[in-house]
């Protein structure tokens, strides 16, 4: 189906002016057939930002707009075509009348990063080939071989394997110890959108939850997909977020596994806290609706457009 | 106006796979309320691939998808939304009838970028706010000021320098001497593609230059908006891209700036080597046609639509 687009935009929100003195000068060269210059890394620069882009729809039917907020070491991408080449979550949010805006956080893709140890103070982390396949629970530990052939996926995955090397070039590097500044980042967001539903994947998942608890007559819906950390229950309000209701979609092979068993039941505390406080704390765990395979990308996976339906109907539901 | 869409969505083209061995774990945590975890920096990673996201029309109008490259220090943002905030060229072209291809190239944006110097030899550069001022002709050497109601502009500069802090928000760190590197995951993307025409600014210039050499077949058109580089006419063959139009277009204060002057000298060179060969090499000189006070940027300036109109003329009269 095609859709009637308004308005295809993007812009930076968020960050601060940093300056820098003291540092040597450089030379280089920066264009095929240009000159030598001096590079003077002295001066202002702009640092902790982050970026959206929108995609406004000329007749939504959704009540609010939707951000997409993407996992760690990955950017909006995420939420754009599968690594085999069929349309993202993005393409069907909007198929569904959703006005879409698609982030890449703090110091990931679009959004730029800034010089370390100067402005950043630690060096960037480079996720690796098999400590993702294990981590994102496409096969088990020891099924990951150098040649993509000889690699041994969960048995039903419904991830797109044989693309694996191709999503992988979707990974960007990253810092630990950036969550005030991603999340003053994305609650600068939230301000600059307005009423809004929030869908976030993995490391996204406790940057949306907390952007609800700091803005809760804002975020009217939080949808964690497989969130890898929860705000601690102790240590905030749950009775903040009563009026927005949360829903975590889990995908399989987490009983398995005891680094995401130990999440899960993080994540169940949290959600008991928000129920305790009178909210509605929802939980879709796929295989407990007979839907077997998926790994921690269900966005990517072989039955994206079913669990996006899944997902689509929980938020109408909420308008209604 | 609206657009009918058929299609957005993103992926991943060119770049290898790297393996590094024998550098030593870190221990970092990343997520809020995650656990702190081992970082293994060995294994194998992907590196020098670049980024494009395409927005295709349900019924184009033109004969091919339209390729938009960005310049040095920047990323596909250049042609969204400009910094105060108007609809960018990737909006205009579509509503023009284009489909339209925005990329960011090798280590810029989304493309992501690699360890160094493990695997880029050389550390990133980091652009600086004043001595980018100058080198986009917002305003003269000498007009810069930290304080942004203290800066002067060129007289009449068409550049929303009062929106030059966010402008710089998009600034990303950039590497010298990539050249190669990045004009091959280029001319993957043309491989991609198919029959294209392609629009670059200032360092993507002479990357698509490069690109119609490489694949004059493919590309039908080059459309170079500043370019800040050519190729050498002594060491490529012009001939080669007899059949391919090029267009540079020019904004203003030029004549007073001795770097721009040089380089304008260099792209005319190349020019007339394109029209020796019986090449159609054009000048879109806006001062000449009076259309004054257009900074290095005319896809953000204040009359972006009115020239994003001349340029979309001038591909169509190909066309036709």
């Amino acid at each position: 189906m095609t859709i009637e687009v308004a308005a295809i935009g993007g812009f930076h929100v968020g960050g601060r002016e940093v300056r820098l003195e003291g540092l040597p000068v450089r030379h280089a060269r920066f264009a095929v057939g240009g000159p030598e210059k001096v590079v003077d890394p002295n001066g202002a620069f702009e640092a902790e930002q982050m970026y959206v882009q929108y995609v406004r729809l000329a007749s939504p039917t959704a009540p609010w707009p939707l951000l997409l907020w993407h996992g760690g070491g990955q950017t909006g991408v995420t939420w754009e075509d599968t690594p085999d080449g069929r349309p993202g979550w993005q393409m069907r949010f909007l198929e569904a009348g959703w006005d879409v805006y698609v982030s890449d956080a703090v110091e990931r893709g679009r959004a730029g990063w800034a010089r370390f140890p100067e402005i950043f103070p630690t060096e960037p982390v480079f996720r690796e080939k098999r400590q993702a396949w294990e981590l994102f629970r496409v096969g088990p530990p020891g099924s990951w071989a150098d040649e993509p052939e000889a690699r041994r996926p969960f048995p039903g995955t419904r991830f797109p394997w044989r693309a694996y090397d191709r999503f992988f070039k979707q990974t960007v590097p990253r810092w630990a110890g950036h969550e005030a500044i991603t999340q003053r980042a994305y609650d600068a967001l939230v301000g600059a959108v307005g009423p809004c539903a929030i869908m976030a994947h993995s490391q996204g998942g406790a940057f949306a939850m907390q952007a609800a608890l700091a803005a809760p007559e804002t975020v009217r819906a939080v949808i964690a997909i497989e969130p890898s950390g929860v705000p601690d229950p102790g240590a905030v309000d749950p009775a903040r977020v009563r009026d927005v209701p949360h829903l975590v979609v889990w995908g399989d092979f987490i009983a398995g596994d005891a680094a995401w068993t130990d999440n899960r039941a993080r994540v169940a505390r949290y959600w008991e806290a928000l129920a305790r406080a009178g909210g509605r704390a929802e939980v879709l765990d796929l295989p407990a609706e007979g839907i077997h395979g998926n790994s921690h990308f269900p966005m990517m996976d072989d039955n994206s457009d079913a669990v996006a339906a899944l997902v689509e109907r929980w938020l109408r539901g909420l308008a209604g």
